[in-house]
């Protein structure tokens, strides 16, 4: 059985994902593509083969030549699609953040635990990183013992001038709120914000490098240390410290060579190279849940849950304070 | 356009690769199945959701809906479905070795030069492997030098008491065979065994661990350390020592743990472990060619070098001399 | 030249310092040996081949048979005999700290600028240590551009009930405030500390592990986890982040096994273990200084500095929020 | 007690070694030198302040002043200064090889015989590496089982005309040939010689890379690949495969860095930088044991069989043939 996919948004993602659906994924096909950019959706219906394309993403939802919708818009438009998948009964993949604001996010809780049952997921790709599944592994296993500290390091090569100081926290340090979360398996309950010297080799507006130090329900600690402008590659990773061992995860090396009194590993250049096989492990899982009729993937709850975390990171960078978070209660259809 | 595979051959290995083209590839189905145990054969088209049974390969073969051939039978068996296949005009995937006889694989040259293009791949996954295509690329990218010196280690857990010496050569080292070729381009022109002290831990009647140094054309020696039943698990690597610098293929390793003063990194378990990700690269490799009306994979005179390679070698094993290695002429087809 | 060092207190690190200075090191030879302990004081002295024995460490330091003074005594007596070293113009190592308190390092700073050339020398000897030298040779060498962010973690298999989480600030996060400073060239001027959650392998009234944010000069964040009773084994490591690239310490590794699907390396089991050859190195660079009239090692107020930082430390424990670290002007004698 | 060496041989390993013996070592002094070039001899009796200086090796020997003698002269000149020695009755550490022919080898081993006790130790200092030790500890633990195979590596940045394809065999790969024999306890029983592909960077007359297949009495096999053109630096490795596991030497690492989409770690630049601190346990385990009265280090013995080795090695070369080695008979001085 072929799911036809329906994708709201043909930028970048959005055609790096319906590449994958169309030449990579088993059991996935693309049906339909919108954009505000006519011409760049005309132009990604081409790439994939011939979709159809639809002036408005409403429609493509409602179209019954889709079975599944991928949200790969613009942030702010993200709670709209999302909510009028959930109003189609339509199984919808929305691309990080499930919406920029917690109320947005609320809504679509509301909207998806009314429907009944779970039609959205969000796409937080590091959890099908065969790294970080290793570092839960480790410690499932009880090898490590329990989860104390959590040591995160995330550094991109260079940015470019519209990144903010904000978006450290809503557009990147939200990849290890995640992942903090689902390897731990609880809740965030505070966040403090601690500017190291900055770079010169970053727009004069933007706090880079930026750090954070994140506490969860049980008390464990997990600092970020975000780097926009590194230079020098995608580099990240982390180590779960526990109190009989601890769990890394290392940048994937398959080689190494030699030469001029120096042996050398690749760094990834950016994130397609580092989280490429995630991307596409992600989408797999959710296509072949929706052939055998389940949804899979992190839910609507773990996209608010995010959201919350990093709007309220947003006013600790502002404060420099630590801040409490608080969660609205966890609907049943989450637990 | 999908490509409908026939399977002959329903095996461990054939069972693997069907649910790969059901389950995972793009663009595959499996249409049918054949094997001399029946029951087997039912057994796995159920598996793979209902492909249709041939009590006989060569019916299979023949099928209309039956796109591309994909043989994992028994060695002996590969060289008359192989040639069936040619005769039919149909695609068509041979599990290494093309043939367990040299004569078998001239027999399919001489079958294929006659069809006047290409049909024929052979199963030779390492080339699909990250870690060998890194090295390639240090080599070709000119950071090494010329190469000079190859050195190979192919370590395996355990075999069973059906496993010989001579299988050391034709099943196992096979494979260092044809990636020599492939990582130097150029043929293997002589062969000398070594037999280190043996293991306890292998039946009496076997040579394990095995030491061989092949030397290529230009003069390149590659050595292999073949080890059945190393216990450990299945570790397999290589150092290519150019003249400026070396290139290595590492154990692939994304994560490492630290417990009870050890910093500890996984060993794979088996070759399915290990490649598991080159043979479906392989196969959607193949498939893909095939929508678009190529050929793409290791050539039949890939498939003879290799088998002319071990033929001598198990002469070597015999001899611990030793012994030159002679091709008959490169068809056009294969330049 | 034969220096002839006097040791006062001859517990543990005094034994293993004399071992050093009489069987490691060359140039130097131990003539006197003192402690509260006296049957201690004559087990080592025999030990160390026939030490004379003092009942009071003042009449050591002012026996003509004493070259130099090596304080290993207690922490509380620290000042009293570097103090009575000065005032007999007699060079003196003294192991960290330099004093508990910063009054008593003050009295020192005094009594040496009075002296009038430097005397003391504080034993910080991961500043011998062949990482931490890379790493400040990256630095240096202009390979990771300006330095913005200190890494460090600092594991300690197991400590006994008599161990506080004050002491995490001043027996172990000290030899982080001191690499800090020296790998860095400036002073902390803030500290905070954040507690995560506690190991059930630690006393109820430890803070285990614990970890703290200093901040320097010029706003680099050095950020150090302290783990007192990680189980695992000794572990020490840290990055330095700079603008261009990174440089990391790793665990000392010179061999690897493979048995039973695990690569293996080890992890030290302490800081003899580790930092071993640093002592050594700490102590051939002290004496061969001295051979040749000079006075080499880290200051007095290189100590001054360390004991300001973690007395705020102890503060920046008890309250939780961000302390600033404030210093008495440099001495000349120091810049 | 301190120990007075002369040193025969003021090139630059003598000078090397009596720096050490001078500034590094604990218990030793320099108190004589000798050396062909009576200028060298002046200027290296200088540097170590101001040993005194002989005209001849044999009169340097039978100085009163001399308590134990340091051969670091031209190879054919060792055994008639190890003879002399062991005439005077005076401890000997000979640089290998302990002499180029077996004769005089042979002639030694019998001079020592017949003076009835061991005097006679030569330099083969990897004995003394930490990472080699580590190999043999995990050989000796049982973690690896019975030892089957071991790989080695030794490869040189550069060499000059002068260096001969037969000096792979006696100056270089007679390292190896030494560490076979200790890692395994056991003598080597046959060599055989399989040259590759020859580097472009090197003279012509040069066999470079050379390949050499050893065998033990038990029948382990002792691969070696030296390489004395590598350019990239000084990498010395093995891998010792045993029956359950393997252990590996590693080039030994403090630190990394990142920079420019690259993990780097340092090979060694040459001999000095890799076995420096073997040299200097090697010469402190000799001085320490003759202030016990004890005679420390690779026996006369260890120098035979190695320069046998060596010399059946040479055969090899020019043969291409295996080439059986057999020893005179060991007597009792040396089990």
């Amino acid at each position: 059985m072929t799911i036809h996919v329906g994708i709201i948004g043909t930028g970048f993602i959005g055609e790096d994902h319906g590449r994958k659906l169309v030449n990579t994924i088993n059991g996935s096909a693309v049906s339909a593509v919108s954009d505000i950019n006519l011409g760049r959706a005309t132009e990604v219906a081409r790439l994939l083969g011939g979709a159809r394309i639809f002036d408005d993403g409403h429609e493509l939802i409602r179209s019954p030549e889709v079975d599944a919708v991928l949200v790969t818009s613009t942030g702010p438009t993200h709670s709209e699609f999302v909510l009028s998948s959930i109003d189609a009964g339509k199984p919808v993949m929305c691309e990080k953040p499930l919406a920029p604001t917690t109320p947005e996010c609320e809504e679509i809780l509301k909207a998806e635990v009314a429907f009944g049952r779970r039609l959205v997921i969000v796409g937080y790709m590091r959890r099908y990183d065969a790294g970080y599944r290793a570092v839960k592994g480790a410690l499932e296993s009880g090898a490590i013992g329990d989860a104390l500290v959590l040591h995160n390091v995330h550094r991109n090569a260079t940015v470019g001038e519209a990144y903010t100081s904000f978006m450290t926290m809503t557009d990147s340090m939200i990849h290890e709120v995640d992942t903090t979360r689902w390897l731990l398996g609880e809740e965030i309950t505070s966040v403090q914000v601690i500017p190291p010297k900055r770079t010169p080799k970053a727009y004069p507006h933007l706090q880079d490098p930026q750090f954070a130090a994140f506490t969860t329900e049980s008390g464990v600690l997990s600092t970020v240390e975000f780097f926009a402008n590194c230079q020098y590659g995608y580099d990240v990773r982390c180590e779960l410290v526990g109190s009989i061992g601890t769990a890394s995860m290392v940048n994937p090396t398959v080689a190494s060579t030699i030469a001029a009194r120096t042996l050398a590993e690749r760094i990834p250049a950016d994130w397609r190279e580092r989280f490429g096989a995630a991307y596409t492990a992600e989408l797999q899982a959710w296509i072949t849940g929706l052939q055998h009729g389940e949804c899979v993937g992190p839910s609507a709850w773990e996209g608010y849950a995010a959201t919350k975390v990093v709007e309220v990171g947003v006013e600790a960078v502002k404060s420099g304070q630590r801040m409490k978070i608080e969660y609205v209660e966890k609907p049943a259809l989450y637990r």
